[in-house]
């Protein structure tokens, strides 16, 4: 269904690896209210995944960039605003990755050097993404950039290693420009804090099925999807949240604002019974 | 212009006293996106206020009702239903009132049968409206519920008085009854914490002009209007805001993630020069 | 062990009704510590409870008052700064009920003037003391007040009813009075929001020993107890933490800050094993 | 004054660069407090500050070190360890350093090869006294770690550029590794957000008079000092605060919980009279 809520409107969307990937949806999404858009990956991510099959389909160009290369941003800026005939109206910043966490190095037991490249693919690129645009001053008036981040930013999630620390710096980074670029060119910019979805890069995350299922249950409305995500990042790129800015938007079925659910108590219980009498708990009053 | 974002959807918009209000707004934007609503205020602010003008333009009705009182309440979720033919798919609360700002009970001096009455309409009735409808089972399934705050939720604001302390009582509720109904029926609640807006209300705060001059240039783009703020409003009574519940959503130009704009720090260095030497601030060095 | 922390300083501490109340630990602590003191407590709670004994162990007094009413406030600040020969340099508020929770009335279900009553004891209650020591000018320059919170005023969590709500109107009285007192006789006013305690008044709470489990697992210090609470009450009666005001501070272990631990998560996942084979988790890697 | 809180323990306090220095001041506090400690800098700040002279005073070492450095840091705890006979008890980071700052890079010209400087200078550097610590099991069950930080890694402020992304990094750094450390060996660690402090580092942020004038205006009880902040040290390193981690704690006399004073907002207010007229704003009634 589609509300025309972009039309006319022009974007770039990073991270579109295959279907599963969030970023693949906001661009079927996006497409489908009515703007015309380009897609980017690196070169490698492109020869791997499915990028540009999606590119066919939504009738555009996928161009490959590394996204902590200026260079590469520059022309990847210069050749979108080619093709879509104008300055950008929206951004998806959906980029990720850890070598730390690929390789298994425990968080105390970081290597510095791929702590620096988590940070540099996962978060510093979302600042230079932002500086390139605005020295080519790409991106129109109330244009709307959005980066999606995860609550590991705000609490300790056993396993996700030093890509809390990348998405704590991430959703810094954009406070500290939405400041600049709002000021200026009422450009706003925000993060969206996803519930964890099955993906590509979230299946690396350790006991991630484990974790699937306890936020599942932790989160009144359940685990928002990758189709949810796409359906609020279309409402944020829209006209009709043009004073949002700088903020962290969690889309995560209410998990952020939970301490402890009746549903997950209940599961957590089962687990206390070690002798194994995993029978339905015994407790009626157990109703709230 | 319209999306036909509500198409198909009823509602029910409190607080439109006159075109100033933010519900008002709220009420003109429903309609365009294809909603069918009904209107609500207490019986005095429906003499004293324009809100049957509205119903009539609207072609609804305006019913009255105290906001504080059950049975008011579940006469106006019956009727509404019956008038808008079926259940409820969102609801806009717009109610605040402090006896103590209004008398000039200073916060050291509150009285405290006035600070029940604050805490009463502007809190609590937020539940009596929560409680009411579900109990009548008046919200349809991922129906969407959003209540108007303000960031004095969160920190202290020279002037606003008891309703700071309303206003965290009214986002604690927000979370408490967004999981519960949120588990059990998927309806979704939140709190839309607005920059300080020209409206009747408003204007009962102290120093409410300086208020608003300083929000507006600590805010990269500016205070968020009651035209944005209707918007706003649309995106999540929309299908596209699913999975988000239980959050304070700030709608304030970047307010609440600023420490000290430029802009601001160069009016309040203006202030500093109390030998009135009033000219530009003889630092060219000062452009971040 | 003492430090004599708060050698010459006089205080108040409301709440403490036997050992096991926080508030107990709280008195013999700061009397340790070289203060004297006076204890509050309702009348019905001073029957009930052992006050008196804990009055006569300190060599004090325990005074009768309902934290409500200001008129015993008002004789209790003039009783207790003629009994300590001046005025008051800290005082604790740890003070809560929730008739809702007490006779099982689910929170969509609330009697609305039992909620009344939760609010006015749990949290106007905190307004009232302060106001009412102001009138007198009862707390000394520098002086310290705490209120004890928990982090449901953040977060839902099950079975926590409306004291969540009370709890998150608490924090936003001690910040909005904070900031009246603290800018005119430099008093500070902060909450502690505590671990789940073992007291007579959290296991009123549905559920709290399996929250006490989950919360220790959580937490990478396990829960703090009633003394780690009192302990942190003395450093922030002391002289040290001169300017900490307006705060919620977190003494829980580490809670507050955690989305889930490994040892919660193994719990959890024995719980997913519905086929009983409850033996340990077959997951070597799970080292995180 | 001594209270003896740190009798028998013993620390490594870096940063102490000269007397206006806050680590400085924490050094000297502690030793009062009857800890024993190790001073640590870079070479060049020791050739160019004062960390000899204090070392002197104090009767112990100053030994350099680049906390960048891993090597230099082993050689930092063994030593150290060495030095004071036994494991160590306590540690203050208060390292930052932004080569755009002093470089007068913008913002939105940010030189990415200052940015990774400001990062493992400010924030990774913790990381790196983290893991080294653990790595030789150098801290001593319930041992304390404290880090600085500013009230900029939540909210904008101009001219604090690239050194908020940092200080985030910081406050997720000190959450994750918190988390670790805090599970397998009792070790809490916190970050203190400190007010804005004359400091040599503080006086190279732009605007910084102007910044501490309204900082002091609007916190009800004024600027926190740098003697303010080493007293709050101690409570976080005496054991007191056993159960007190993974927190950012505002030692700011109430700034992070203030919207608007009034003390600001007249001297604001004085700025709006751009003719000139600035005689004592005509406002009998805002006595609030």
């Amino acid at each position: 269904m589609s509300y025309n809520l972009l039309q006319g409107k022009r974007g770039i969307i990073f991270g579109a690896l295959n279907p599963d990937s969030i970023a693949w949806k906001v661009a079927e999404r996006a497409h489908e209210e009515g703007a015309t858009l380009t897609l980017s990956n690196t070169a490698i991510a492109m020869r791997m995944g499915e990028t540009q099959q999606l590119a066919k389909k939504l009738n555009t160009e996928a161009i490959p960039a590394d996204a902590t290369n200026v260079d590469d941003l520059n022309q990847l800026f210069t050749q979108s605003m080619d093709i879509l005939g104008g300055k950008i109206d929206f951004i998806l910043h959906s980029i990720g990755m850890s070598p730390n966490v690929r390789k298994d190095r425990h968080y105390s037991d970081l290597n510095y050097s791929y702590l620096d490249k988590t940070l540099d693919v996962s978060a510093i690129s979302f600042h230079k993404v932002l500086q390139t645009a605005r020295k080519l001053d790409a991106i129109n008036e109330w244009g709307s950039v959005v980066a999606l981040s995860y609550v590991a930013a705000q609490r300790s999630f056993f396993g996700y290693n030093d890509m809390a620390d990348a998405k704590a710096l991430l959703e810094s980074i954009a406070r500290s420009f939405g400041y600049i670029y709002g000021r200026e060119r009422n450009v706003r910019i925000n993060t969206i804090s996803q519930s964890p979805t099955k993906t590509t890069a979230g299946n690396g995350v350790k006991g991630f099925d484990r974790l699937l299922d306890f936020a599942e249950r932790m989160s009144p409305l359940g685990n928002a999807t990758a189709d949810d995500c796409a359906d609020y990042c279309i409402t944020l790129f829209s006209d009709l949240t043009k004073r949002v800015t700088m903020q962290n938007l969690f889309n995560d079925g209410g998990f952020s604002s939970m301490g402890m659910s009746l549903r997950a108590l209940q599961q957590y219980e089962k687990g206390l019974h070690e002798d194994c009498e995993c029978g339905p708990a015994a407790d009626e009053h157990l109703y709230d």
